[in-house]
């Protein structure tokens, strides 16, 4: 069974290394995927937003266990959520708002039997004394309603999920600058077809392509991105160095005459 | 079978992903974990104080590689020690001295029978050629007898294991810019109630408090981590820049009237 | 069985992850390697040159999937690759030309069947959409000839892989700033015992020697590396910075009388 794994803890600590020992001694058998240790500390936001564009190619079962907890040892609740066959191990601090963004009252459980934790539970490390026992209980088969009492609301963040028609916003950058905006351009119908200009603040920044080669090295381009996003890219370089774009920025599509 | 991987090879060139080729070339059934690839080059006290945070979180007869070797292609031994129900590989440099701290004559065997290596056996990348198929032998149930004689005495660095009661040293920073200090706070006893401050270098750092966020955003704290150590910690922010500490400050606390 | 993973993609985001998560959903009991995540953006030639020094360690039957593709999107063709018991899957750009450097005509097939890839296939990522799955199968026992047909030839990057006698280049860097060069010093044979000077665009670097620490710390030294290539290093140092060397740089290697 799977478990994948989601945190602000870097690689240059044990952290990560101790967790899927922990993980392991409870449960052999777990495969562990690392989906991304490199969040900004701290940066719920982020990981929110990683976590959506993960979790559905991982197989049904899977168990996904995110850590961004700038809330630990307060009393901020840590939250197991069964959603469309898979489990979420998270804080509630807003970091499933993508995954469920859709679900007006997802089924989600407080994760308070200490029962299943590591003893003694330290303040500052739930990720190895809570999260880990835990997601290694689930992947045994261990049902969520034993953790605890289902909670009325979970905290949530705002979700940009679709700009309005051809208005929308830069929401995150990847590894190459690539600029994701928050349009689902496909989904922009029929009329899509032709030229479009991208414009931010109103400048002209590019215009939608099909491929990154569809431009000159150095060129920028427009793109349908692989989360069905547009996102804004150069061929070979940095759309967020290029143009000097940040998260927020408004991203407005124009029909070129 | 476990193996961990704790090593100073980062991850920009193919030097740990061979070792795991080795390791399952010869063992496939092999679970390898990495505890962790960042180590500074030829840090072996960094590496020597993260091995002894984590080993105990993984199952019993996991093997751990620890491989930041700046003597590599010397006439340094490599070493195979039992301890506790796991199995250290490490060359002999003190890599094994936090692990091994409170053993006065540990069972260490000289890693020398050339019957289990690569051949031929370079001269710089003894973690390819020497400790991966030890490692997959070992998870494979060789006995450590086998792969030479016992040494008389393994090579120690100076581990400051505890502060004396009131003081201690800033030992390590994490990825957060935690200073984690070699005080065992917990250990003082009941006379720790009360309010504490933390001291380096004479100057008022912060209050030992229970967790980040019960001081606000960008505030000072001391808190038990989670090695049971004291850490000087800023929420949200990091210590190591704030205060500008650096390894082997001298920190004090003392009881607030 | 093993499928390993050589990408440009780093680790800040998603795509590992991802890829990973699409080849569990498809072969369950596929062992996951990271090779490298960490290629410069687009720089096929160093993953070729990474490629050519990983895979040899693997198990037989190994999949290897790189993915460092600039011309995803385009009319590229994506390769797979028998060679000597393994198999590889990588874009026609080069990439396979150090992997390939001896084999005049590899059998090469086009991975066109898109029986096999995940739909839509994103115009962006073909890491996930193509790669992955298509791994995913031929780890399962798929025949790489159900993928597509046979092509004619292959592209290749111009590869050194020998410089003449004693004078070659300077073809990559390592984390520790050791350059590694074509040069294959133990075919050079019995001549080569006695002292050597290796020197850079005329200048006397260093002298050959057995291993790093055959020199004091801070010393320069070039050493026959774990590839079978003369490297030149400094003991505790970085020999990139300390005599700003560049890949391409030529190196002679003279008697020292």
């Amino acid at each position: 069974m799977v478990v994948t794994l989601l945190t602000d803890f870097g690689l240059q600590d044990e952290y990560v290394g101790v967790i899927k020992g922990v993980i392991l001694s409870i449960q052999p058998s777990a495969v562990i995927v690392d989906l991304c240790h490199q969040i900004p500390p701290g940066d719920v936001e982020r990981a929110a937003w990683l976590l959506e564009w993960s979790w559905r190619h991982f197989p049904a079962g899977a168990v996904h266990v995110a850590v961004v907890d700038p809330g630990v040892g307060s009393d901020r609740r840590i939250l197991c959520v069964p959603h469309r066959g898979h489990l979420f191990l998270a804080p509630d601090n807003g970091l499933l708002s993508w995954v469920l963004a859709g679900v007006r009252r997802p089924h989600a459980i407080w994760v308070k039997n200490s029962r299943f934790f590591l003893k003694p539970v330290s303040r500052t490390f739930h990720g190895r004394d809570i999260f880990a026992p835990v997601a290694a209980r689930l992947c045994g088969g261990l049902d969520p309603s034993d953790l605890g009492p289902r909670v009325r609301s979970v905290r949530r963040l705002p979700v940009s999920r679709n700009g309005s028609g051809c208005a929308g916003r830069v929401i995150q950058f990847d590894r190459f600058g690539n600029a994701v905006t928050d349009l689902r351009w496909r989904d922009h119908g029929k009329g899509a077809r032709g030229r479009w200009s991208v414009r931010v603040g109103g400048r002209h920044i590019a215009e939608i392509r099909t491929s990154y080669s569809s431009v000159p090295e150095g060129g920028a381009l427009a793109v349908v991105g692989s989360r069905g996003l547009l996102e804004i890219a150069v061929n070979r370089g940095s759309a967020e160095r290029k143009f000097g774009l940040e998260i927020g920025d408004r991203v407005e599509v124009v029909r070129i005459p």
